[in-house]
């Protein structure tokens, strides 16, 4: 594999990630404490579109896990809705995402705790845990028509961690 | 403590937990393979129901650890819209629910990877982790108006583990 094609994976950041999502994390100060002070709540954190004809759904993936070096060789969006992976596990995931089919990719490692939410139309990865279990709550669009897009990476991205 | 107040846990299974909301978890056979047969979908799990001027919405919340026996003094409801609770760690966690602010109420304690969808109206208590972090995502209602309504359990349901 040549070397342009490698890619070296980054801290998952809500500044680097904001051109294609929502960081999800309890990060910060609650937007409000409640249950007697004993619960904080970060508030409505995520970019939802689900569009006219969708609502949202919340589904349950369980995903192989992966290992690094990955190669990416698929990417796909959903032109009709947003769509949230919020891990039910407390181990990182890689999170790869594209400004366009053909652009360049970016990786992000997240830390444990953080979720993402990939905003309507965003190019990216299929679900990548990096160890077991690779279980996650998703929230996206419920509703008629096609949602997915595909497109293949030839030669392959080779995502690296250093 | 009178004995009449104290409440057994019992385990969480779709079946008993009916009546009050539904559980999300990954058992059985996903409703899809996706991801060239690397990911199962469990698609579309939770009855979310956020009435006309509702939305959905993700926040995040980050509950302080409980320990049993838990004392259960307030019991709260969400007229409004469904409340999700998805874990985004790997420990168990105390759910309470009534059929009525002023029935007995049933405790269930969750394995590992179960999170739970509140229906809309469903009487329950607060977030309860019994380990840290006590870290979920809760998918409910953004909109506008009162959606919560409180009873106090006086004297307190004692919840015990066995």
């Amino acid at each position: 594999m040549s070397d342009d094609r490698v890619i070296i994976c980054q801290p998952l950041t809500a500044e680097a990630f904001a051109p294609f999502g929502d960081v999800l994390d309890v990060t910060g100060t609650p937007d409000k404490m409640i249950n007697a002070g004993l619960c904080g709540r970060y508030h409505d954190r995520a970019h939802l579109d689900f569009g006219v004809e969708g609502r949202a759904g919340i589904s349950l993936f369980d995903a192989e896990p992966r290992r690094l070096p990955y190669d990416l060789d698929l990417l796909e969006r959903h032109p009709e809705g947003s769509q949230a992976f919020l891990p039910m596990m407390e181990h990182p995931f890689l999170v790869c995402v594209a400004e366009a089919a053909d652009a360049r990719p970016l990786a992000f490692l997240t830390a444990t705790g953080q979720g993402i939410n990939f905003h309507r139309g965003t190019w990216h990865g299929v679900l990548t845990p990096l160890a077991a279990p690779g279980r996650f709550a998703v929230i996206d669009r419920i509703g008629p028509g096609a949602n997915l897009e595909e497109a293949i990476c030839d030669p392959p991205w080779r995502i690296v961690s250093s």
